[in-house]
Parts: C-alpha cells; sequence; structure tokens
C-alpha cells in the first residue's frame, strides 16, 4: 500500500462501485458486493486488493499474484490464478488508473499544502535547523538536525529530511525520505508525480502516482534537476550519488551507490543503473533497462538496451567505446573517399 | 495589436519619431508627420500600422499587407503593394524592433508585479480557489473555481487560468491563457519572452515579444518545463497535451492535440506540431517546421525538415525508423569489417 | 584568494594541522610547524599557500609555481621547484579538497542566508529598485539604479547587480558579480557550486569552489537556465551574450562577446569560449576545450576537440558542416545499396 504518510486512502469499496468509475461492465453480478480496501502491484497484491497486467513483460508476476482481482486483457487472462477474479478488458491500464483515482482522490494535488503558516506545527525540525525567509514545511515532515532550509524552499507533507542536509533556494521537496547530509541545489524538484498516464481518447488519464523518492547519504543534487517519484515501486538514489544540473530522473529510476552523472543527463522510467555508473553531458536512457555496475557512458550516448558488462560505452545506439570510434573513423573514411 | 491584458501600448506616434528610434534615416519628408498607432505582422496589419519583411520566405505575405508602412530590404522593395510606404532599408528586423519598442516600451518588464500584496485587489478568484504561502497574483489576473495554487507560484498580470488547475510549488505563468483542469508541475515558467532579437553590432536589440501562451484543457506540463510566449503569433498547446520535465517550447511554437512530449525535448521557434504527436526523451526539432498528425519520434531524433506523413522517425536527421535501423545496421557491418 | 565578499576564510594553520584533515602522513616533522594562510591554483599561489598538481596537462605551471607547499603525484614530484615543498600523494586533488575545506570550512552553505529580514540592513539598493514580494537580499549586496527584482528572487550575500537589470520570478544568483542591462529569466540559478568532487572511497569529497560568476553588459539569460560559479578562477560572461532556457553553463566556462546560446545547450568545465559563437539548441561541448571566435555550431553537434578556426560544424564528434552532410549522404547511400 502507499505510504500513510503521503497519501490518504479512502474505501474499502465494493467491487461494483469500483467498476462503476471506469468503462468495465461484464462482472457476474455476484462479484459486484465484494469488498476491495487497495491497488497494489501484482507482486505485493493480498486478496483485498486490485491489480493489473499491462505489460506481458509481467506475466510470471500475474500467474502467481495473490490479488483478489485483476484487469488483464482477453489475451492474457488464461493464465490467471484461481484465487483471482480477472476483469477482461481491453485497457486494463486505464481500468487501473481510474480505480487506483478512487481510492486515492487527492493524490494529484497533494503535495500542495494551502492554508499553511511557513512551517507547519505538526512538523519536527531537529536542533539547529535553520528555516529561511518564505520557505514553507508541511504537515508531519521532519527536518534532522543541523539541516539549512534557504529561502523560498517547500518541503511537503510527511517528508523527512536527515542532519546536516543544505536545501538551497526555491528546491522544492514532496514524497520523500532523503538520508543525511544530502545536498539540493537551488531549483531541484522532487518528488513530483511522474509521466504516467493511460490513453483514453480523445486524451489520457493520469494514473496515480503512489510511490516517493528514496535518497540515501552524502548524495549532491545540482540546480534544477528533476527527480520524479514511483508510480508505485519507489524512485532510489544510492548514497554517494552526484547528481548535476538539469538532470531528468524518471518514476521507478533505481541509481546504486556512488554513481556520477554529468549535466543535462535524462533516464526513462523503471531503469536500474548498477553502483558507480559514470554518465557524461547529455546521455539519454531509454526506460526498463538494467545498466551494470562499473558502467561509463561517454557524453550525449544513448542507451537503448541493456548494458550487462563494466566498460565504457559510446554512441547512438550505445556501443563499447572502441566500437564506437572505430564506426566515427570509418564513415569519415568512407566519406572522404566519395568526396574525392 | 497585441493583447493589452498583457501589454500597455504607447502612441500614436509620429512616423519622423518612430524613425528617430531607428537607424533609418531616408524617408521623404512628406511622410514624416503621418501617425501610426501600432506595429504588427504583415497579414494582420492596417492602415496605421507598421509591418516588416525580414524573411523572403514571407514574401507573398508582404505582397498582400495592407501596412501603412513596411521596413524592407532592398532586394524585396519592389514587390512593396501600392498603399503600403516602403522603408527600405538593409536591416529591416532591427528598424522593426527598435520601433516596436517605442510603442511598447514596458515589455521586457510586464511580468514584474512589484510593490503589491500577494494577490492584487483587482484579481479575481474563483470559489474554492486555493493559495498558498509567497504565492503572487498579478492585477486583473483570473483563477476559476477550484483551482489551487502552491507556495511561492507567480501569476503575473492579466493571467487567465480555468478552473479546477494546479499550479505546483514556484511555478511561475505570465502572459497566458490557460484552460481547465490544467496541471503545472514545479518551477515550471509558462510565458516569459522568447529567445528574440536582431543584430546591432557589437550587440543586439530585444525584439518586443507581444503574443501570448493559450493551453487548452486537460493538459499536464511536467517540471522545471518552459514555454516562451509568442513574438506576435501565441504559441499554443492543445488540449490534452503531456508534458514532462524540463522541455523546452520556443515562441511561436503550436502544438495540436493530445500530443506526449517526453522529458528534455526541445521545439524551436514557430514550429507546428500536428495532433497526436509523440516525442521520446531528449528529441530536437528545429524551427520554422511543420510536423504531421500522428508522427511519433524516437528518443534524441533530430528534426531538421518537415515530417509530412505520419510514422515513426529516427536519428539524426530523423528518417523513417526503419531507414534509421538499416543506416545503424550498415555502419556496424562496415566498421566490424575494417575493424577485422 | 577567493573574494572575500562571498566566502569567509579561517587560518593561518600549521601545516600539522592542515595534514592532519587528509590521509597524507609523510611530511618531514621539520616543516609541521609552518604556517600557510590560503589555497591557491599553481600560477597564482605564493609562499604562504598550498596548491595542487593533478592533470598533467598543467606541469608547466607547477614547475614555475611559488606556492610554499604542493600536494602532488609521485610521477611529477620531480619537477618541483626548489622553493615549493612536494607533499607526494596518490590523491593530490583528494588532499586539497580536504586542506581547502580547513580554509574555507562555510563554503558550502554560505548562499543560504537565514535568520535574515527579507532585504538584508547592509544590503545597498540604488535609487528606483523595485523589490517585490518574497525576494531575498543578502548582506553586503549592491543592487543598482533602476534595477527590477520580482517575487521570490533570492540576491545572495555579497552579490554586485548592476543597474537597469531585471531579476524575473524565483531566479536565485549568489556569488556573482554582475553588469547592467542584464536580463535573468524566472527559475534562472547562477553562482552555486559548481560540480567538483575527489573520489574518496566508498563516496567523494566535494572541492569547495571558490571563484564566481561575472557577467558583463547587456546580457540576456533564459529561463530555469543554470550557471556554476568558478572552481578557483570565474565563470565569465561576456558582454551582449544571449543565452536562451534551460542551458548549463560549468564552472570555470569562458564565454567570450555577443555569444548565442540556444535551449538547452551545456558547456563542461574549464572550456574557453570565443567571441560571437553561435550554438543551436541542444549542443553539447566537452570539458577543458577552446572553441574560436565566429564559431557556429549547428543543432545537436557535439564538440570533442578544439575548434580553432571560425566557420559553421555540425555532428557528433563535431565536424566542418560541410563534411558533417557528406557523412551522412554517405552512409545515406550505403544503407539504400544494403536495403536492396
Amino acid at each position: 500500500m502507499a505510504d500513510p504518510r503521503f497519501f490518504d486512502r479512502q474505501g474499502p469499496f465494493a467491487l461494483g462501485d469500483i467498476l462503476a468509475r471506469t468503462e468495465f461492465r461484464g462482472v457476474p453480478d455476484a462479484s459486484l458486493d465484494r469488498q476491495f480496501d487497495d491497488v497494489a502491484p501484482l507482486e505485493n497484491a493480498s486478496a483485498s486488493n486490485i491489480s493489473f497486467l499491462d505489460n506481458p513483460k509481467y506475466l510470471s508476476a500475474f500467474k502467481e499474484t495473490r490479488a483478489g482481482a485483476c484487469f488483464v486483457d482477453p489475451a492474457q487472462a488464461e493464465h490467471c490464478p484461481s484465487d483471482t477474479l480477472p476483469i477482461v478488458t481491453a485497457a486494463p491500464y486505464l481500468a487501473f488508473a481510474q480505480s487506483a483515482a478512487l481510492f486515492y482522490p487527492g493524490e494529484t494535488t497533494s503535495e500542495v499544502d494551502v492554508d499553511d503558516p511557513n512551517v507547519y506545527p505538526t512538523a519536527k525540525l531537529g536542533k539547529n535547523v535553520k528555516v529561511s525567509q518564505g520557505a514553507t514545511i508541511g504537515a508531519h515532515a521532519e527536518v534532522g538536525e543541523g539541516t539549512t532550509v534557504a529561502s523560498n524552499v517547500h518541503i511537503g507533507r510527511g517528508v523527512v529530511i536527515g542532519r546536516n542536509c543544505t536545501l538551497r533556494n526555491s528546491a522544492t521537496v514532496t514524497h520523500a525520505i532523503i538520508g543525511d547530509r544530502v545536498d539540493l541545489g537551488p531549483g531541484v524538484r522532487i518528488g513530483q508525480q511522474g509521466f504516467g498516464f493511460a490513453p483514453n481518447p480523445p486524451g489520457y488519464v493520469a494514473v496515480p502516482q503512489l510511490g516517493r523518492v528514496v535518497i540515501g547519504n552524502d548524495v549532491k543534487i545540482g540546480a534544477n534537476t528533476a527527480i520524479d517519484r514511483g508510480a508505485g515501486p519507489d524512485t532510489q538514489i544510492g548514497d554517494h550519488c552526484q547528481i548535476d544540473n538539469l538532470v531528468q530522473i524518471a518514476h521507478n529510476v533505481v541509481l546504486g551507490q556512488g554513481c556520477v552523472l554529468a549535466a543535462q543527463v535524462g533516464i526513462s522510467g523503471s531503469t536500474k543503473v548498477g553502483n558507480y555508473v559514470v554518465m557524461a553531458g547529455q546521455v539519454g536512457v531509454a526506460g526498463h533497462l538494467t545498466i551494470a555496475d562499473g558502467v561509463t557512458l561517454a557524453g550525449k550516448t544513448g542507451v537503448t538496451r541493456d548494458l550487462t558488462k563494466s566498460g565504457t560505452y559510446g554512441g547512438f545506439p550505445a556501443v563499447p567505446v572502441r566500437d564506437w570510434r572505430i564506426k566515427v573513423a570509418t564513415l569519415s573514411r568512407l566519406a572522404r573517399k566519395r568526396d574525392r
């Protein structure tokens, strides 16, 4: 279930009431009174939860789920476990989004703390915490000893910040658990909703983003960098990571320990990055990939597949840097030949 | 004429006074007392307006303009309509910039509302509008029912925001008309002046940016994304567009309905994007292009020409994605051959 | 020495006390009482300063340094001048970082002005300076006549801003000296610490960033752009530069006069850019390079070597644009041939 520090869950609801929020109308009447108390990913769902299978990549998790009910595409429905009620629909992700919005209706604005004094009375500030002009600290947030909060910073409801951190001017942090000695640059954006939506022509339905951002100790994050919270799992940044300015880290990304990301790097959703990975400026990494420990990526590299071995890579699509150099030299030679 | 919600026009001025602001000195004395009340693009200009022709691409608009006077390069002057006074100069864009600054002298700082209370008395707030700490709302701005304005947001003079919108922390909005159910991420910048200047050695003269940003309904815009206002025409974002973090949208860009732009995409000035166009991360699109409905661009694609057919494109310069894959495979094969 | 407007230096310290902060333990006892009063780069260091040689590129500066002591790798130690005490260590950059932190312990938070009123009493504001809601101006800062400071801007301690500047909403400026008629877009970040750290497994040690950002006259900087302060030397932006949105300029970068940088450009640390250089959108330039006057870079160009001649370049790695077009055409032809 979503962390109650950040998300207020409603319910339980009868299946019939849940389905009334979706476009789905095909469940046997006998099931409509059954009560559900939450939405959950396949692997964590219990008998009172509703889940979904959208991407066939997760079929094995579907076969072993303990979810009480599951939105599923007709093509995969036959694999539904016997204790799970299949709700067969051509748009399982949309139905899940609509159901999740019933349980978590306030999700999309929960980072906005209005009608507050600058520091909410229920916020807990450690010794020697300094809070500058115009900073706002939300309900039940915790800020550790010796941390400095610069002017116009926003710390959202329930956020936990460790000791001896520095939050520079106009940074915003919501839905996050942050370690000690973390340095957030000016204009950093942490914990906002990720880029998650289900098509629902003519538009899209936002999929409630129910995870968090979890940041370790001794992390530095540069100016105007954005780190979205997880969609269900958490976005994670390991100890000692050094992240430069204007970097984009999407929902569910996991960075291991000691990674170094130069300016304007972008990592797409759900990619897992190992330990001590180095990415030079303007690198882009596609989503749902795995990058091994000790990988180094040259500037502007575009990664479109898993990189399972440490070493240095370059080019787009990314290849070992030696191969990239040979490609560049080969093309230069052929072009010169043609030019003559 | 520029929207008076956002721009205070001065004048009318005699042509002689206008030209005294420019480096131009060659108009017949008989014309110097003629009065002009505004600057305008060729296609909208009336007999009391001054316009300019800089880019030969717009020659046909010049031939049909109803402008009272027009700055024009010697090479195009012969095409001037008989009712339009040609003001022949080697630097028509510079002369226009200098003239426009006479009519709109406050343009460059109009988004700064100083000496205000947090919410200007003339601002109109609908029912259930929530305004958090440190947010500022300028003169004559309108905020629709149920909209939430988080801490340290700035809504400039005359801005119109629809119903049930969410403006997250530290977002800034000026010179904009925004629909209903729009979600602006933290640190979003909407409506600032675009990147427009005329060379005037040793430096440049800012060209007053007299357009707006017009955003439809049900649009989501991610953290720290920047959308500049139009230079004369408006920058437009259609209904249902989903825009991720750290995206750049330049002046005069038009996005159709339901477009999806992933993080760190950049679209240069005056490009027109059709409906349901999808751009993956770090895509770049050059200026003054047209992208057809239904185009999908793979990550890091660089678009340098019009894309007139729907379909998926990749690479730089962009080609149909199948062709791009063949190019990648071809080069890999040649490089391997060379390496052996 | 670091500018005392921005940095509070401690000391002097005995060499023994300095080395106790590092991992180094091999200096002759006779030197341990010697007093040092600052850290400094090789070329500026005096007999009472400690310096370091890390990158062999700077060997000639090492041979001529007047530093009293110098951290140096065993391989270069033999080149140490006779008046300089070599402190031979396998990690000279780390030892320097640790020493510098002793002299400048507050460096990492000096841009945070807490417990202030919005405008510090020691700040000096010229005539007709306008300061909007929620803006903060630090101790001893100076803001010139006619400058406008929009809502929620932060001007740090000691910053100097010239006349008739505009600082738009939520911009932050620290450790900077700025000229006249400079326009800073909303969310601009100027003067934060650069991306400088020495490996110290399992993590990294921040290298105190002791330089400034120095900006000339008539400069425009777009929304959410980041310009880091120098590491020791200054980051410099020449007169008349026009910088668009979401641009990254790293520590020690020097831009000459009249440069034009389009959106999402990134320039890595210590690169020197000449006069009237133009970079189109999403260009990336590696660190420690030199770009000649009058160079133009096409969109998405990646520069990995010095460009010593003016002209237009494109591609990655960057080549003269004509060569790049031939490369693109050559590969297209070969791919089509293969496809048949």
